[in-house]
């Protein structure tokens, strides 16, 4: 099996870009990525463009605009979890043999408002009321309280210490630090969650080239090992924790890592009790104990285990596809010690990324130097 | 490299089902494959979901429908060859050692009316007006007459041909033979392509089932080896010919074969001057003769190179994630001897089977037994 690198990164800021296409940032998250990896243009083998709603062969409109002609371009969309699942696709191909390099860009430009009427009229999601984002994370809010005592305050301290990551972030969309008493007394959305809960409505890009472990590299100190992946799906009903959890067991078990070597994560806190149930799925702290582990501060930038430096969607923002892709921008920026004013003072030599999204996905990525 | 195996294929009927989600489409293919191929859903480890427009997340839905817990799912969207590009994926898959058993389901309800309006407004296929397939065709139906005095007539016979296999095949949306003066007569889409020329607007899912060659079969004489195959990326006004003709080369690449190989094709004929032009790009004849090609007899039934024995999109229908994975269906089953009415009398030992999309997508499989 193929050893799979992560070579070079790059993104375009997140935020709303009225003026610009999803085209224009994508080329700017593939130029830097390409560029960080000090490859040439004619070393990609294949595109994998990671999206969600920005039409038919957009990842094929990309590849024109970056002047790639006659590689394989493969759109995959996998609600949330696109970008991670993109990524995993790439490594795949370098495992099976197809391409030495791999370039992997995640891109959105998001539709106003809250995401909601996803599925089909009548699908079981439509008529549970669980096509509504917030109100699917508002009810396992409520059960995390109920079964756990979580408190509101703990969940608030999510997004207070996601918007301090991200005042640190020059990518950021929010570089805006956020009071407890600001977070909770902001409106509410879907009880108990505030809309300083939620995660902003974004656009933005992000791109990784992903190598076999064999490939020349001008720079091969700064090259990071993407570890293991896997992908998952379970109906969040059955348990909201079950495939996420399962997931990252997969990916670990590929990686052969436990959750105990993890120096780093960057999750999907979407709303503020994602990350808290987040923090048990990935292992990271016992079931029930979530909302503890951030009161005690492990997750926060000086933690034993940072969760979310880059300021996480709360702060950086979640253009759909673009998500699971910036996440290993910042774990390999953080890995090679260049994260700037947010770097971790003890260089991580093991992160995992993961991702979750609409319909039960999830994805899990471990990477590590 | 693993040896990979097509052991069943499923189809849903072509046409139009209002009454009908693409769940209900998608798991009728899906069941019928997984019967087909005699394993039993555990033996499933990942499900690829091949569609351009079912909304977020469908494939998961799909999963849930079937039962699918815990496994990955990947949605894989190329436009029109978005079902072959999900079976290359699901052939990687089994290359890289992910899983074992795949299965792919391509699905798709088309909205009414012509398909046009693709792309971003401002893009470069809006601004030349080649977002609206007829006109995009019909200028290359124009330049290869003035080229190589191609005729109406012989793009006519496409249709002519389709249609009468259609007439056999009970999955077809059009099962109705239609006469040479019907095709030229009927309405004008765009010059000169009259509507008979077009194919139609289609709801439809088919579905495969791809396994490691060393997993243990019911039937093992039935399975048919995926000898390789490829996805391919190059605007259509470089040449529109190119990136079917490149991507057929790396196919046949892959799989050792040259064209003169090939006993049966199931190509991309949305419009009658696409066969035509793909006769050439596939190799079966020399550049610039595709209309004596058909003229002759050659890719009927009866000919040397049967093109499109299901009826192709002209007759079969045109469901866009449905198409690729539906034309594997039709090369395993005549592959197979089962294809009842419309078998060919020399069962095919290599098949090829062609998509080709919006943006300059092409996708290439190569089947043997």
């Amino acid at each position: 099996m193929a050893n799979v690198l992560v070579a070079g990164v790059g993104m375009h800021p997140t935020g709303r870009f009225s003026d610009k296409s999803y085209r224009d940032l994508a080329t700017v998250a593939a130029v830097a990525a390409v560029e960080d990896a000090g490859l040439s243009w004619d070393h990609i083998g294949v595109l994998f463009a990671s999206h969600t709603r920005q039409g038919i062969s957009a990842g094929q409109q990309v590849a024109h605009d970056l002047g790639l002609a006659g590689i394989p371009v493969v759109n995959v969309e996998n609600a949330c979890a696109s970008g991670t699942t993109a990524i995993h696709e790439a490594a795949t191909w370098i495992e099976a043999g197809r391409v030495d390099v791999a370039l992997v860009v995640g891109f959105e430009k998001m539709p106003k408002g809250v995401i909601s009427g996803l599925g089909e009229p009548g699908s079981y999601e439509d008529r549970m009321g669980l096509n509504v984002m917030p109100a699917l994370y508002g009810l396992m809010a409520q059960k995390h309280m109920h079964r756990y005592g979580t408190t509101v305050q703990q969940m608030a301290l999510v997004s207070v210490k996601n918007h301090q990551n991200g005042v640190l972030n020059p990518y950021a969309q929010y570089r805006k630090a956020v009071t407890l008493e600001e977070v909770l007394q902001s409106r509410m959305v879907a009880d108990p969650l505030t809309l300083l809960q939620c995660c902003p409505t974004s656009d933005g890009a992000a791109a990784v080239v992903l190598v076999n472990g064999s490939t020349v590299l001008p720079n091969p100190l700064r090259a990071v090992r993407w570890a293991g992946s896997a992908v998952g799906t379970m109906r969040f009903d059955s348990d909201e924790s079950e495939v996420s959890h399962r997931t990252a067991l997969a990916a670990y078990e590929a990686a052969s890592i436990g959750p105990e070597d993890i120096e780093l994560v960057e999750c999907h806190d979407a709303f503020t009790i994602g990350e808290i149930l987040h923090y048990e799925e990935l292992g990271l702290c016992p079931e029930g104990e979530g909302g503890r582990f951030i009161e005690e501060g492990h997750t926060w930038l000086n933690g034993k285990v940072p969760v979310n430096p880059s300021g996480g969607l709360q702060s950086r923002g979640h253009p759909l596809g673009m998500t699971g892709v910036a996440q290993v921008y910042e774990a390999v920026v953080q890995m090679r010690g260049e994260a700037g004013d947010r770097q971790l003072a003890h260089w991580p030599k093991t992160a995992v990324t993961h991702t979750q999204g609409y319909a039960g996905v999830a994805a899990v990525g471990v990477l590590q130097r």
